[in-house]
């Protein structure tokens, strides 16, 4: 049986991009009939590489006939209008994490998605990667009672990544909350399995040259009676990996050995402006970028995380890991491997084609993503207020 | 230069003591001339390995002319009046963790102490475990700038040890809170050097058969701007010794093989007066009571530790750990070996020799002891109320 294959178009043709091309490349059902970006190189690479059409602008690549789904992968600050126009020529939308920026405007893409009865989906996001779906699913069999507290903690070196101005602005949407916490709060949503009702929050800017916050730490009480403690340190020291058998956020193997890369890189650079074309340069279509290679995949990569999480139920903590999900319970620990991907993200097409073309509902759509996105704007709020949330 | 030797009475020969045990055994500057315990199997084992005297109670231990310092070791519940006892005769007062069961005991011992022109030190902890210790004299160097974010995790299998009765009710003193958050929250605050301000926590408790608190997590804010998140289950699952080495909170070896022995050992128990009893069979003269032996520490045992904690400073994270202290700088990553401990909790005695013998002014005092203990009461209170609770 020959599948049908979802014609996407691509708003954005950055980093983001680049880190779901092996996905478009190696999935079956999808494929790539256009893009914009206003970066001219991005536009000639993709000519380039896929012998399909470019754009300048969001909104002409909405004019395509030919093209099903727009993948939203620009800046946060762009993803409100870029969905509502995508939607409005009757496109289905993947839209990058964060949603957006403000619940207004994911209430704004959700109805000119509904209005179009067109599907909207938000991701990638490590909420999709498959150790958490098994572990939701595990812990939904009801083998090992109710969830009761949840642990996820991830120390990576984020704030010194080469970054866009307005990414290190947390009133832009820069900095970790908007940008990780978006990840990790919606792990532990979907793993908890229950609605967030309150949330207390710290966060910690601490570098003044990277002036946004690198780190939070959060607690969230859910519905259920479960609570979740949630830590996220962006400064570039201790390396959670080291806890994921240094497995990294992609999957691939890593190591304790490159120390301090990510700050020596930043290094180089006199200023800003630099750091955005270094920022740029590495990215799809210039003149440092690397495209994705069958050989990058040897050995092949395990599942893609988000640093550790613990997920203690009555009976069992649960512990989704690169390549298993460790179950502990109460007589013994269990090992389930879980198989390697054979395309990485795969589970991201999992959904949106799911949706699409067989007609599934979706986990992660724009009401789904709308509630991580809330709880991240009480992060800070919290931290500003001194006090407790209600969600 | 031959020392003189600290003339140790002790009250309670339970868990607690025999764990001191070694120290007591080993370190040349104490030597212990009595105990009282109102087990007659434990004070006859007294009196058989120390040819030393015994007592029923510890009005008659104080009363005893030779002894210099009291070393309270019964359990919560008594530490108040047994440290007013030893006061009030002229005796020093080491006293096990947690200090009291309220605030209002702590001042009464403060007190009672500074009456009598006794020392009071509260301890073991394991905020006297060296790695601590020497993690924050490095901070206090100032080469990593201010402490700004602490993380704490621990899973143990505490709370399916075997248990008196009042362990497992919280009215009591029993649970996580009073018995591991005096251990974990005490190494908080000596890390951050700097008063506690204002705490949220959240607290769990789902094994109706351990009708206590077994897990909790807190946000903590000092006044120097830095915050602490931390963790801690002991519901015998996940073991985060994973994320120290496999090496066990007494700095010994420890492997993932053992899985689940606490569950197992307690499953052989008919009712709650067995398991008092073999709590009391394990301990100090007990029919199943194993004295410390040499062999027990070949390979030599290294540092005690309350697991994972990773500080974080402007320009480094520190991590203590039973055999270093690993430095996650800017530029690059040092680990800083910590010598094998001669004697294990030696750091007791240097901090109980120090006031009484060399007239230092002690860290861990009843003072330092009770702000520990008031955190631990809001934590309790802080998830009773939902909302911060002001220190
Ligand atoms: N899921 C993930 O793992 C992941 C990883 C990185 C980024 N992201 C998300 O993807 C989004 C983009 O981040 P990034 O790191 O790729 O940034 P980036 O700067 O690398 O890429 C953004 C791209 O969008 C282009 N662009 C800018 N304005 C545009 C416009 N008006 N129309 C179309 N394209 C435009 C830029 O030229 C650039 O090529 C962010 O929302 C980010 O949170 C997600
Ligand atoms: N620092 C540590 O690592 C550590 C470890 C275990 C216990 N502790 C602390 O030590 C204390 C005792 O706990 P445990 O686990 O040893 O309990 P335990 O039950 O093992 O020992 C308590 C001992 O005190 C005796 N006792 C009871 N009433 C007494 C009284 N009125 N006068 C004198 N002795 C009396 C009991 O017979 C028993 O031998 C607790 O406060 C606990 O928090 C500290």
């Amino acid at each position: 049986m020959v599948q049908r294959r979802l014609r996407i178009g691509v708003a954005g043709l950055g980093r983001a991009f680049s880190l779901m091309l092996p996905t478009f490349l190696r999935d079956p059902r999808v494929q790539l009939v256009a893009a914009c970006d206003p970066r001219d190189e991005a536009r000639k690479q993709f000519a380039a590489d896929f012998g399909a059409r470019t754009y300048a602008d969001v909104a002409a690549l909405a004019d395509d006939p030919d093209v099903e789904v727009i993948y939203v992968a620009s800046p946060h600050q762009f993803h409100a209008r870029h969905t509502e126009l995508a939607a409005t020529k009757g496109k289905h939308v993947l839209v990058e994490k964060p949603m957006a920026l403000g619940a207004a405007d994911c209430d704004r893409m959700i109805a000119a998605c509904r209005a179009a009865k067109v599907h909207l989906i938000v991701g990638h996001c490590h909420s999709f990667d498959t150790p958490y779906l098994r572990t939701r699913e595990l812990i939904g069999r009801g083998n090992f009672g109710a969830v009761k507290m949840i642990q996820a903690v991830n120390y990576t070196d984020y704030l010194y990544r080469p970054r866009r101005p307005e990414e290190l602005m947390t009133a832009e949407g820069g900095g970790a909350v908007f940008s990780q916490a978006a990840h990790q709060v919606d792990i532990v949503r979907l793993l908890a399995g229950s609605r967030a009702v309150r949330l207390r929050a710290s966060v910690g800017g601490w570098d003044p040259s990277r002036p946004t916050e690198g780190a939070y730490s959060a607690l969230i009480w859910f519905e259920s009676g479960a609570y979740a403690s949630l830590s996220y340190n962006g400064y570039g020291h201790f390396n959670s990996d080291e806890w994921t058998g240094w497995i990294g956020e992609m999957g691939e193997r890593t190591s304790p050995d490159g120390y301090g890369a990510a700050r020596r890189r930043l290094a180089t650079l006199a200023s800003m402006d630099g750091e955005a074309k270094l920022k740029s340069a590495g990215t799809y279509g210039g003149s440092a970028y690397k495209p994705p290679s069958a050989a990058e995949d040897e050995p092949p990569r395990l599942h893609q995380h988000f640093g550790p999480v613990i997920v203690s139920c009555e009976r069992a903590d649960l512990r989704p890991l690169p390549d298993s999900i460790v179950v502990y319970g109460d007589q013994q620990r269990e090992t389930l491997p879980l198989p390697s991907p054979a395309v990485p993200r795969a589970e991201v097409i999992d959904e949106l084609y799911g949706a699409v073309v067989d007609g599934q509902v979706p986990l992660h759509d724009g009401e789904w993503a709308k509630g991580t996105l809330e709880i991240c704007l009480a992060i800070l709020k919290s931290n500003e207020a001194g006090a407790d949330v209600m969600l």
